[in-house]
């Protein structure tokens, strides 16, 4: 038997009920012969707590002692888990992220994993103990200062900790069943997706689906590392995400993943841009001199009559005042006559092998939206993802539409508990 | 200018209020020009509610993991406390005992300390930082597991980096002015010791008085590092602990620095022991290897006519069942009657030094309490103590007459607010 590493989340671990029953469920894994990682959260709602406290000392927290004070969550709720393991009759040892090894750059609060040597991890192990980690966390190179790796981060330090440690599988427990073909709050008969490719999954994260952040599924894919999505309330099986999950891929047929949407964007638009060499250019170097990421970017045909263009983008709506003040500012070196944003839209995406090479998904997909009325602005396609954007609106009936037209409609009705995943 | 190490207690940044109020008390010193290193308790309850925590997922917690879950607690306070300062456009870094080179053997829950290396504290103060450490925490030298250092670590913490950093002055702020002749809530008259020399701050730290523990003062005894104890709610001058501080100690005469009272012990007394060689040994070997502290021993003079003895000892409360069984089970081997149990006494001590060759302390001591119609049921002294065991219902009066007594009455009636120090 393998090594497994196992991540909880803050629901799964909000109080001492929870503690409790993941303890079970971690001795029963450990209790079929694997040597067992466990990566924890912060119970439930501590992180809120502590960032409330920081604003009533200092309206501008440090990063550094903000990370400091953030890591007390896990520093809870890891040393918490391993008591009641102990409880069971098993061995458990609690690690900071710092004592397992997990080397982060110098970027407090959104630290990046540089390395991982969890020497003591494997003592532990070898020793006969469940390994217990701090997630989100871990200790800069340079400065041996505490981190914190931002969203996504106890994901990540589990997968990062799965490669490291040469893992079977990295679990990540959480409070659904799995990754679902659309957000089953939207589509009632979404149905659980059984095995999707690290690709498809990496489109489904970044097109909006919250289960897995995009960061997480990028680190498993590069280490080849299987993750198995599944929910801490049901011995269930889950979502595997993995390399060899469509072996069928060779078949060139599509093989449509899921439906996803994303309604946490804006849309700005640079209205009458001279159409000539260099000027799409300038605008996209303000955005990127202000660190402000884009996604998708359309540039219309421009009208013979003018020579002029408009260029359109999308952006986190959190980052949209600042775009708009970067590009005021750029007014001197770029011609342009006007902005416009839009903060009431959504985007819709159909992800899946095989799309590019059958023109019948494209094709599909749009009479769909047609079908149900839904008016498409923006269009953006990748290999194995096509995207669009409508209005906030009527993005529930287009995700439905979608989804009905692709045959992944269940045949039954499943009553789902779908909720954010911790961090 | 020097370095000066201050402590705060868990009551003086309860709140966020309380941590911007030490954190501008904080900033006053660096702005007189020190360099400034501040150990800090967790917040308030902060400790009780992880303790409680602890409680619901296991009954007995694991030692390395609770003090994981523990040190929880000063990760939040010295976080936000630099945050707090940083505010106030200071520059401050929070550490934890470990990253400040607190190093401790490998006893859970009650380590010691072994080693101070404050290396990145020495830095971050050469950088012109204000360094945040904290207290009641280290890491053990063996595992490198995370350690905390029992009642009065923080204090412990504290005088052990003024002594690795030579510190000018370890500063104690709590939530009283100092340390007084006697309990201020049972001598309204109690006066505040403005200088007191390491030996009597001992005798008085082990007779019951609270603001300082034993454990804090010997260490700064072996290291001569002064300790000034103050209120973190005033900018009075307090009391300072040192050696030079009672430079007429060579007149010979008592000078007398306080009463203490204790009402947390107990009295067993094991009644018929056989006055021969060994039998008093096999007792005490019996409550040493349960680990159990006694502190007063009196042997009656045995009756002739019996050749039998009765030995009386006193001890901590919470070790009386514990005491009382390990003694049953000598039974076998040691001769005894009976063993009587009284958790209703008080010990009652007179502080001060050149008491020994000044009969007349002892005579007042004893005419004091007499006046004031307390009986003595037992009696020890040392070179500058003299402590004598009552009814606990007689303590207040006693402790009362002794004090008025030995003219330590002020000449006003002073109001203090008067409480628990922190951990």
């Amino acid at each position: 038997m393998g090594l497994v590493v196992q991540k909880y989340g803050g629901s799964s671990v909000a109080d001492a009920e929870g503690i409790k029953r993941v303890a079970k469920r971690i001795v029963d894994a450990k209790k079929t012969g694997h040597q067992v990682v466990v990566v924890v959260s912060a119970m439930g709602d501590t992180t809120d707590e502590l960032i409330d406290l920081a604003g009533q000392v200092s309206p501008i927290p440090s990063g550094r002692e903000f990370d400091m004070l953030l890591t007390a969550g896990e520093r809870i709720s890891m040393a918490l888990l391993a008591m009641a393991i102990k409880n069971l009759g098993h061995e458990a040892q609690s690690f900071t992220g710092s004592q397992a090894g997990v080397i982060t750059d110098s970027v407090h609060n959104k630290a990046r994993i540089i390395d991982v040597t969890p020497g003591r991890i494997r003592t532990a192990l070898d020793e006969g103990n469940i390994a217990i980690v701090a997630g989100f966390q871990g200790v800069s190179q340079e400065k041996k200062d505490i981190t914190t790796l931002g969203r996504g981060g106890s994901d990540t330090t589990a997968v990062a900790l799965a490669a490291a440690l040469n893992a079977e599988v990295c679990e990540i427990y959480t409070d659904v069943d799995g990754v679902f073909t659309a957000d089953p709050r939207v589509v009632k008969k979404a149905r659980k997706i059984d095995r999707i490719s690290f690709e498809d999954m990496l489109e489904l994260a970044s097109s909006g689906s919250k289960v897995l952040l995009h960061r997480c599924v990028e680190y498993a894919r590069r280490y080849n590392i299987p993750i198995h999505v599944r929910s801490s309330f049901s011995g269930l099986q889950g979502t595997w995400v993995s390399n060899d999950s469509q072996g069928d891929r060779t078949v060139e047929q599509a093989i449509i993943s899921g439906v996803a949407h994303d309604t946490s964007e804006a849309k700005i638009t640079v209205v009458g841009v001279p159409d000539k060499p260099g000027e799409a250019a300038k605008i996209f170097r303000a955005i990127a001199d202000n660190q402000i990421n884009i996604d998708m970017v359309v540039q219309n045909v421009s009208a013979a009559s003018t020579g002029l263009t408009d260029i359109s983008f999308t952006l986190p709506k959190a980052e949209g005042r600042k775009a708009i003040d970067a590009l005021e500012k750029t007014r001197s070196t770029v011609e342009f006559d006007s902005l416009r944003y839009d903060d009431q839209i959504a985007k819709i995406s159909l992800v899946g092998a095989g799309m590019k090479t059958n023109p019948g998904v494209t094709a599909g997909f749009f009479e769909a939206l047609s079908d149900a009325g839904v008016n498409i602005e923006l269009i953006s396609t990748s290999e194995i993802r096509i995207s669009v954007v409508t209005r906030a609106d009527e993005v529930d009936q287009a995700v439905r539409a979608v989804h009905t037209a692709f045959g992944l409609d269940s045949e039954s009705d499943e009553a789902v508990v779908y909720g954010g995943t911790g961090r």
